[in-house]
């Protein structure tokens, strides 16, 4: 599945994914009132305008980008209702083209673990017959429970072609808390780094390079960018953290390869609620679907401006 | 949420929480084929004959035990049907008086986690009404983004009387591999150890001297337990390893206070699948619950032997 993506950002130019994350915030009043109008203040209502404002978004930005990245916790805060919708998203997303990023974030001991990847990335067998409940391209995993909690979701890669980006050094202003703990001579998210470059090892596509297991590093810490792609070199990063959550292009240098590749940049609010950005507020609320065209295409651009190719 | 839980412990006598992770190969044929007549082969007939399981072996064990655990990978692998049969669950087991534990592993960035715990353990306004998806009294949470992943489930839990048990040094093989690694002077687990008693300072409950933010503490690793039930002496304990996974009852010893709380031991497999299990077949396939319910009472006798009260 690497192989896929990587074409993909080599045709668009752009290692760009768009995240997925709708807030009921984000989603203009009209959406708001016509899904109430049709099913009343309830779950599905929230879920329909989720819907109806993701397909917008979507329509308006799947020829510039490879990949899309839902958010699968802003779907499940709707309950049941709101997780038709991150398959619906996912499904149509793919039919589109997109490849699907599903930020689920899971891990369990082996057995639990093997039940995720099996509903997110694999299938399951029911009488004579196998079903996939969300169906995505590539899933986030957190490795706190370590190499069983992981390998079951690399197994099902490997059978159905899928991948995985393990988390590694988050975003989020406390992550330090324990990811940056020194462990001998090294910080723990090295050690994990370390374990996602032998987990990936026998899963490097050779007609790209990188491994279908990658990692996720917040583009806030640069400087550990740099570190963990010197260790995890067939690795493909994800890197949130850039834009809202105060990451610069310049900061992204680090993440990517001298081929231009190596990494692939999420910018969720900064893109989908574009509208409510002082640069972008002229194409007002009714028009938000081509304000986060534009911050796409200016996203673009600015990253475009750091890698070197 | 922790007084209910302790109130319930104490009126049942039996520190114990019987996970539902049914697997399909756990439910017996005659269900299996009942729920594929009505549904045919697919995602909706494999959660019908997960609720048809759930719903005998909660009937028949009830009365005995102050808890559940369903565990959240087993039903998303069936999809959004499977989630509707979580959901039916958590609810059919608080109509049932029983406390619901989901054990569902969630933690991301702040305004992720904030999603998930209003999913989980609180609610979404949609409109002039609030909605609770998921609705447990308690979830399991992962630290490994720290502070501000976790601090969002503890506004909820104070908002809502909810409470959470948080990963600290989980009950697989390789727990070890990040777990365990040695930081200064201590392991790593011994830090989020640390950081649980932190969270939890200022939501003990006065009648009980127990805290709304428990700790989830493998069974298989006794030792350690000690050392944490002195790290977090407010801290509820949920052991889960005992039985199929290995741990006895002599190894739960160190999980309890001296007032014969602090702990809450589950069993999942030994008791949802007790009929396949030599000690249990004379019961049959066809009278799994009744094999359930026996395990149940057997399990809580092992746990009362080794218990100081």
């Amino acid at each position: 599945m690497i192989a896929k993506l990587i074409e993909k950002i080599q045709k668009t130019q752009a290692p760009v994914v768009v995240g997925l994350d709708p807030m009921l915030s984000y989603i203009p009043q009209g959406i708001m009132n016509k899904a109430a109008a049709e099913y009343g203040e309830s779950l599905e209502a929230a879920a329909e305008a989720v819907w109806q404002f993701n397909k917008a978004i979507v329509d308006n930005v799947y020829d510039l980008i490879p990949a899309v990245k839902p958010q699968i916790a802003m779907y499940e805060q709707f309950g049941v209702p709101g997780l038709a919708v991150f398959e619906k998203t996912v499904a149509y997303c793919q039919e589109k083209g997109l490849v699907v990023i599903g930020d689920i974030k899971r891990g369990d001991i082996g057995s639990t673990s093997a039940a995720y990847a099996a509903g997110h990335l694999g299938s399951v067998q029911i009488g004579s017959k196998t079903f996939s409940g969300f169906h995505e391209d590539f899933a986030t995993v957190n490795p706190y429970l370590g190499s069983d909690g992981v390998k079951p979701f690399l197994d099902v890669c490997k059978k159905e072609n899928r991948g995985v980006f393990v988390l590694v050094k988050t975003s989020n202003p406390s992550s330090g808390e324990f990811q940056d703990q020194q462990i001998g001579e090294r910080p723990l998210y090295e050690l994990v780094g370390e374990k996602v470059a032998e987990w990936g090892e026998d899963m490097i596509d050779g007609s790209c390079g990188y491994s279908d297991v990658g990692a996720v590093v917040g583009a806030t810490y640069p400087e550990m960018g740099r570190t963990l792609r010197r260790i995890m070199p067939h690795s493909y990063i994800l890197v949130p953290g850039y834009g809202a959550q105060g990451g610069t292009a310049e900061d992204l240098r680090p993440f990517f390869n001298e081929d231009g590749l190596g990494a692939i940049v999420n910018s969720s609010r900064g893109i989908i609620c574009a509208y409510k950005n002082d640069k972008y507020k002229a194409f007002g609320e009714a028009a938000f679907e081509y304000a986060a065209r534009q911050a796409v295409i200016d996203m673009i651009d600015d990253i475009r401006g750091v890698i070197c190719r």
